[in-house]
């Protein structure tokens, strides 16, 4: 048993009753109190409907306040939060939740799949479809033990099958601690999230808004125009970002200063271009760089905006309660970069040898490499070679390569990143093959069941061999280099 | 082992080296990374002498920077601090010293006590023998384990003998994160210590210091006219006192406000008059009504300013991490006050009959009576029967009775606190002699050498009988009644 603490929500709730919990652009409301109460109420209909302590609930949702509800009813119950990724196929959502011992999903009432046409062994029930459910008369967890899990968010792994990444209460505390410590906590915060639910970064903006009594302004999708204007006129003080958001928001603002109330732009998701950072300074946004993971319950490193221009490029210290080492450094200071802290995962949902492989000590085996300057600042040199980060998301090359050559007319395949102005990089294939016949078209045609769409490679080329070093490892430096000659 | 976290001090240097971590009234100050170095540099001279890790080291010193160093400094090297209460006699410190199992006492320079004139069994040496001392190249701790013990603190028991309060480094971390999530944290603070260090509201001060990164402004004495000019003009955002403090504060101020940049006044130790509260409240000024003692590492629960009108009088709701119940209500729902949490102490030093007594299931019994009002605030109608509160200090009559029936002349003795303007409450005796000679300067003189200066009796009644129920026991509200009545 781990510390425990009382119900975060419960106990915002009763610290501040009426205090806005959740606004949107749709002018739509609510307070801590009134969701507590929708939280407790779902939490009884979903017990209703099954759910039980411990169970592995799957949330298949956009940005939406019903979603926010079902992740705290399922606290309310002791049952864990397994949250999908909307962009993904059936495919791969069918591995997640096959591999999660998930037996019910619930997804918001716009979703395309419904209780027919899933697949799947799970039941699938829409938001709305609880609703219609009796209350079950339950005993509500009152207090949290920080060692419980709470929530499951997958990401893909080299070896090309996704890994359950398990948060405690007690990992998503910490993480929202160590931000408060960095970021301070002013009782006028209201942080916008327009970052998915079901990536960690978006979630965490929830979990802090409870644990500090913070409002959220939600938006369900990014708009550069609406977030604009929630910082113009909405009294928006901190925003979660990627770099393409980013971008989008600078050319929005024209130069135009932000309020002074506006105190912070958390900069996630990838490395971000300097001239990109630059442009920030100039238009004195307080952009805080930051680097972190799933595996890391967001940022574990950030780089405050009085940095932001003596430490260009650096992802900053880490926050209070995280440590960070760099391990085989080459003579240049460049190393593995490894993480320790309190808000670093405990490991893959069954899968010990996955944990043992990143996890030692509690140190994280981050797979990026980076190096220390003299004043502690980290610089990524490298993410995780074979990474491609593309709009905040994460892709593993070997997943697209393994899907890819499942098509009998494909030979080999090797996928890497390729630099692009919007979306920081995206995904390129280089096919052999032995059909006279095959087109990109079909390629693409075959990826669709199997792959998220900003999975999909968005250029193909045929090849003749592919570049591989005397153990017959795939040298993917290579085929960047083929990539800038094609320019 | 619990989490783990990085030496906060170490963190705080690395992460704003050149801020400031302490100043005084005298001009002195010292940043971050130099409070690091010190602090090492003197946990190595304590190698030297002789202390290690698990060790108990008693400190005997007023508020002064070579004792926040002292304390710092057995940090790095596991041991554990006894803190020890310079306005006790020789003999009570003796009394704790031992407990604790103490072998070494630190002390300030200014010290009465020497390593020759110590009657007990303990090395006595001040701060400075220690600096004189070579630095043992020994290896510091570079974590904390958040279940580790770090200090001691003896407070007086209703049996009259003092009982030493663990405090773990996590009760210390999650009292400072419970605070901040209360009062907000911002850059710009700086918080004021002119209580005393020896005790848990004064040491909470420079623990948080080192986790929020935050200045603070220290006092050697509580000295109105300086406490005042501080927060005029040395950019004072947050004080903590004790009432008599404040009062003295309200008539220096002579009704002028306090700078917009101060924004809390933490008033802790013993309820508070409400003429005092209504005359702050006038003046502007943001006082936050706390409760709490030394087993919950200082305030659990606090009253914040918005509410100081309409609830005057509460103590509030508990912290963030804090839970509270009351327990055997009567009719009127007025019952005795349970806390929990992961900054309540989790026991008394070799003490486990005393620490089952008051600890179950991790719920503190206060021995307060207290209630909550349909918004769930908390109001302590009576503390410890027994308890007298006289400027912040806990007196318990049970000590003083047990030191004076050691008078010969004396036949029985009854200790109850009366209400003081200044003080709050002062404590008075009630003796029944057989000798006809016996003077009050005697009881008096006889008193000084057991008993620090502030728990002797200020007013003493001679008395046929002492008013007892049918079990015998002294009924101390009758002997309040005979003193409302003396005037």
């Amino acid at each position: 048993m781990g510390e425990v603490i009382p119900h975060w929500l419960t106990k915002q709730a009763f610290l501040a009753p009426d205090k806005c919990a959740i606004e949107t652009d749709k002018g739509e409301s609510i307070s801590f109190k009134e969701l507590k109460v929708a939280s407790e109420q779902f939490a009884r209909k979903l017990a209703e409907a099954g759910v039980g302590k411990g169970d592995r609930i799957g949330i298949l949702s956009t940005n939406q306040q019903a979603m926010v509800i079902a992740i705290h009813a399922l606290s309310y119950l002791g049952a864990v939060a397994v949250l999908l990724n909307t962009r993904l196929t059936e495919q791969e959502l069918r591995y997640q939740v096959d591999d999660a011992g998930v037996s019910l999903i619930l997804c918001n009432d716009q979703s395309t799949y419904t209780e027919d046409n899933w697949t799947g062994d799970q039941r699938l029930l829409s938001f709305s479809e609880i609703d219609q459910f009796e209350e079950k008369p339950v005993i509500l967890q009152e207090e949290l033990d920080l060692e419980d899990e709470f929530t499951v968010i997958y990401t893909s792994g080299t070896t090309g099958f996704a890994k359950g990444v398990i948060h405690t209460y007690g990992n998503h505390w910490w993480s929202a601690i160590g931000s408060a410590l960095n970021l301070g906590l002013d009782e006028r915060d209201k942080w916008l999230a327009t970052l998915p639910i079901f990536h960690v970064g978006g979630l965490s903006i929830f979990l802090k808004s409870v644990i500090y009594g913070m409002p959220v302004y939600l938006l369900e999708k990014f708009d550069a125009k609406t977030v604009d204007q929630a910082i113009e006129t909405n009294g928006v003080t901190i925003v979660s970002v990627v770099t393409v958001m980013l971008q989008r928001l600078l050319s929005e603002r024209e130069g135009r200063r932000y309020p002074e109330t506006f105190r912070c732009m958390l900069l996630g998701g990838g490395p971000a271009p300097l001239p990109l950072l630059e442009q920030a300074k100039k238009s004195h946004i307080p952009v805080f760089q930051s680097y972190g993971m799933t595996e890391t319950s967001s940022q574990i490193v950030t780089l405050s905006p009085e940095h932001a221009l003596n430490k260009l490029g650096s992802a900053g210290k880490p926050l209070f309660p995280g440590q960070l080492q760099i391990n085989e450094q080459g003579e240049d200071g460049v190393g593995e970069v490894f993480v320790k802290g309190p808000m670093v995962t405990k490991g893959y949902l069954h899968n010990p040898v996955e944990t043992e492989k990143v996890l030692q000590d509690g140190w994280l085996a981050t797979g990026d490499l980076g190096y220390l300057d003299e004043d502690g600042f980290l610089y990524i040199v490298e993410r995780r070679t074979d990474l491609i980060i593309s709009g905040g998301e994460n892709i593993y090359p070997s997943e697209i390569e393994s899907v890819l050559t499942g098509m009998k007319e494909i030979q080999e395949v090797g996928v890497v990143g390729k630099q692009d102005e919007i979306w920081g990089q995206i995904p390129v294939a280089f096919i052999v093959t032995n059909s006279s016949t095959l087109t990109k078209e079909e390629i693409d045609a075959y990826a669709e069941s199997y792959l998220a769409a900003y999975k999909r490679p968005k250029k193909i080329y045929f090849v003749d061999t592919l570049p591989r070093n005397a153990a017959n490892k795939l040298v993917r430096k290579e085929l960047l280099h083929a990539i800038k000659e094609d320019g």
